[in-house]
Protein backbone atom coordinates (compact mmCIF):
# COMPACT_ATOMS: atom_id res chain seq x y z
CA UNK A 1 0.00 0.00 0.00
CA UNK A 2 2.46 2.80 -1.42
CA UNK A 3 -0.56 4.79 -2.91
CA UNK A 4 0.47 8.65 -2.31
CA UNK A 5 -1.09 12.00 -2.98
CA UNK A 6 0.26 15.06 -3.63
CA UNK A 7 -1.79 18.54 -3.29
CA UNK A 8 0.91 21.55 -5.17
CA UNK A 9 -0.70 24.76 -4.37
CA UNK A 10 -0.03 28.43 -4.80
CA UNK A 11 0.75 30.10 -1.29
CA UNK A 12 0.92 33.80 -2.92
CA UNK A 13 -3.15 32.83 -3.85
CA UNK A 14 -3.40 31.94 0.40
CA UNK A 15 -4.48 28.41 -0.58
CA UNK A 16 -2.95 26.68 2.10
CA UNK A 17 -5.63 25.70 3.88
CA UNK A 18 -8.27 24.65 1.07
CA UNK A 19 -5.55 22.16 -0.14
CA UNK A 20 -5.06 21.19 3.32
CA UNK A 21 -8.87 20.31 4.10
CA UNK A 22 -8.83 18.36 0.88
CA UNK A 23 -6.05 16.94 1.90
CA UNK A 24 -7.60 15.81 5.45
CA UNK A 25 -10.79 14.86 3.23
CA UNK A 26 -8.78 12.47 0.94
CA UNK A 27 -6.85 10.67 4.00
CA UNK A 28 -10.52 10.56 5.77
CA UNK A 29 -12.27 8.54 2.56
CA UNK A 30 -8.99 6.95 1.86
CA UNK A 31 -7.81 5.85 5.21
CA UNK A 32 -7.35 2.16 4.09
CA UNK A 33 -5.21 2.86 0.60
CA UNK A 34 -3.36 5.66 1.18
CA UNK A 35 0.05 5.68 2.82
CA UNK A 36 0.93 9.88 2.45
CA UNK A 37 -0.53 12.82 1.52
CA UNK A 38 2.06 15.26 0.37
CA UNK A 39 1.30 19.37 0.57
CA UNK A 40 3.91 21.14 -1.28
CA UNK A 41 4.00 25.30 -1.26
CA UNK A 42 4.60 27.10 -5.15
CA UNK A 43 3.56 30.54 -6.07
CA UNK A 44 2.51 31.94 -9.10
CA UNK A 45 -0.93 30.46 -9.37
CA UNK A 46 0.03 26.76 -8.93
CA UNK A 47 -2.92 24.45 -7.81
CA UNK A 48 -1.61 20.32 -9.11
CA UNK A 49 -2.62 17.50 -7.48
CA UNK A 50 -0.98 14.13 -8.66
CA UNK A 51 -2.15 10.73 -7.47
CA UNK A 52 0.76 8.08 -7.54
CA UNK A 53 2.81 10.63 -9.77
CA UNK A 54 -0.18 11.02 -12.10
CA UNK A 55 -1.11 14.71 -12.71
CA UNK A 56 -5.20 14.03 -11.59
CA UNK A 57 -6.33 18.18 -11.67
CA UNK A 58 -4.44 21.16 -12.80
CA UNK A 59 -6.38 24.14 -11.81
CA UNK A 60 -4.24 26.04 -14.86
CA UNK A 61 -5.68 23.43 -17.54
CA UNK A 62 -9.34 23.52 -16.01
CA UNK A 63 -9.83 27.00 -15.16
CA UNK A 64 -11.31 26.03 -11.40
CA UNK A 65 -10.73 24.38 -8.59
CA UNK A 66 -11.95 20.29 -8.30
CA UNK A 67 -15.66 20.11 -6.21
CA UNK A 68 -14.41 17.61 -3.69
CA UNK A 69 -16.76 14.72 -4.45
CA UNK A 70 -14.91 14.86 -8.08
CA UNK A 71 -11.57 14.69 -6.61
CA UNK A 72 -12.39 11.62 -4.69
CA UNK A 73 -13.64 9.88 -7.62
CA UNK A 74 -10.53 11.12 -9.98
CA UNK A 75 -7.99 9.62 -6.67
CA UNK A 76 -10.36 6.70 -6.35
CA UNK A 77 -9.85 5.86 -9.83
CA UNK A 78 -6.07 6.04 -9.45
CA UNK A 79 -5.62 4.26 -6.40
CA UNK A 80 -8.39 2.12 -5.80
CA UNK A 81 -10.52 1.93 -8.62
CA UNK A 82 -13.01 -0.51 -7.03
CA UNK A 83 -13.69 1.58 -4.22
CA UNK A 84 -17.35 2.62 -3.80
CA UNK A 85 -17.72 5.98 -2.62
CA UNK A 86 -21.40 5.95 -1.51
CA UNK A 87 -23.30 9.31 -2.53
CA UNK A 88 -20.55 10.37 -3.69
CA UNK A 89 -21.03 8.63 -6.74
CA UNK A 90 -24.22 9.37 -6.98
CA UNK A 91 -24.44 11.61 -10.22
CA UNK A 92 -26.19 14.67 -9.65
CA UNK A 93 -29.35 15.80 -11.49
CA UNK B 1 15.49 24.13 -1.05
CA UNK B 2 14.21 21.08 -0.29
CA UNK B 3 13.52 20.75 2.85
CA UNK B 4 10.78 18.44 3.95
CA UNK B 5 9.19 17.53 7.49
CA UNK B 6 6.64 14.26 7.54
CA UNK B 7 3.67 13.42 10.15
CA UNK B 8 3.59 10.12 10.88
CA UNK B 9 0.12 9.69 13.04
CA UNK B 10 -2.37 6.87 14.69
CA UNK B 11 -5.01 6.85 12.17
CA UNK B 12 -7.19 4.54 14.98
CA UNK B 13 -6.26 7.29 17.81
CA UNK B 14 -8.11 9.58 15.81
CA UNK B 15 -5.04 12.02 15.46
CA UNK B 16 -5.23 13.34 11.84
CA UNK B 17 -6.91 16.81 12.86
CA UNK B 18 -3.76 17.02 15.62
CA UNK B 19 -1.07 15.98 12.68
CA UNK B 20 -2.92 18.01 10.18
CA UNK B 21 -2.86 21.15 12.25
CA UNK B 22 0.41 21.05 13.56
CA UNK B 23 1.51 20.82 9.53
CA UNK B 24 -0.61 24.07 8.78
CA UNK B 25 1.15 25.83 11.24
CA UNK B 26 4.59 24.04 10.11
CA UNK B 27 4.00 25.55 6.56
CA UNK B 28 2.55 28.74 7.38
CA UNK B 29 6.24 29.98 9.88
CA UNK B 30 8.27 28.09 7.47
CA UNK B 31 6.34 29.23 4.15
CA UNK B 32 10.02 30.22 2.53
CA UNK B 33 11.94 26.75 3.75
CA UNK B 34 9.71 24.14 3.64
CA UNK B 35 9.05 22.00 0.11
CA UNK B 36 7.05 19.76 1.52
CA UNK B 37 4.60 18.78 4.45
CA UNK B 38 3.85 14.91 4.29
CA UNK B 39 0.76 13.36 6.32
CA UNK B 40 1.08 9.61 6.94
CA UNK B 41 -1.34 7.75 8.38
CA UNK B 42 0.00 4.90 10.66
CA UNK B 43 -1.32 2.17 13.90
CA UNK B 44 -0.22 1.35 17.08
CA UNK B 45 -0.31 4.42 18.77
CA UNK B 46 2.30 6.00 16.22
CA UNK B 47 3.33 9.71 16.83
CA UNK B 48 6.29 10.59 15.03
CA UNK B 49 7.65 13.66 13.58
CA UNK B 50 10.80 13.89 10.83
CA UNK B 51 12.37 17.45 9.42
CA UNK B 52 14.70 15.89 6.63
CA UNK B 53 14.24 12.50 8.02
CA UNK B 54 16.00 13.07 10.89
CA UNK B 55 13.25 11.67 13.99
CA UNK B 56 12.71 15.20 16.08
CA UNK B 57 9.51 14.00 18.27
CA UNK B 58 8.20 10.44 18.55
CA UNK B 59 5.15 10.08 21.31
CA UNK B 60 6.05 6.94 22.71
CA UNK B 61 9.54 7.74 23.52
CA UNK B 62 8.44 11.64 25.00
CA UNK B 63 5.30 9.97 26.46
CA UNK B 64 3.38 13.67 24.86
CA UNK B 65 2.44 15.41 21.66
CA UNK B 66 5.19 18.32 21.54
CA UNK B 67 3.46 22.12 22.05
CA UNK B 68 3.09 23.92 18.53
CA UNK B 69 6.12 26.80 19.85
CA UNK B 70 8.40 23.93 21.03
CA UNK B 71 7.68 21.83 17.91
CA UNK B 72 8.63 24.61 15.48
CA UNK B 73 11.74 25.40 17.18
CA UNK B 74 12.84 21.79 16.74
CA UNK B 75 11.74 21.88 12.84
CA UNK B 76 14.05 25.43 12.53
CA UNK B 77 16.76 23.65 14.21
CA UNK B 78 16.59 21.21 11.18
CA UNK B 79 15.79 23.01 8.22
CA UNK B 80 16.84 26.70 9.28
CA UNK B 81 19.13 26.94 12.35
CA UNK B 82 19.36 31.10 11.63
CA UNK B 83 15.58 31.78 11.25
CA UNK B 84 14.39 33.80 14.48
CA UNK B 85 11.07 32.48 15.26
CA UNK B 86 10.06 35.74 17.51
CA UNK B 87 7.58 35.59 20.12
CA UNK B 88 8.01 31.62 19.72
CA UNK B 89 11.55 31.74 20.52
CA UNK B 90 10.75 33.44 23.97
CA UNK B 91 11.56 31.31 26.86
CA UNK B 92 8.23 30.41 29.38
CA UNK B 93 8.44 31.06 32.99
Amino acid sequence: MDNQVEIHYCTQCRWMLRAAWMGQELLTTFEQELAALTLKPGTGGVFEIRANGKLIWSRKEKGRFPEITELKQLVRDVIAPEKDLGHADKKRT
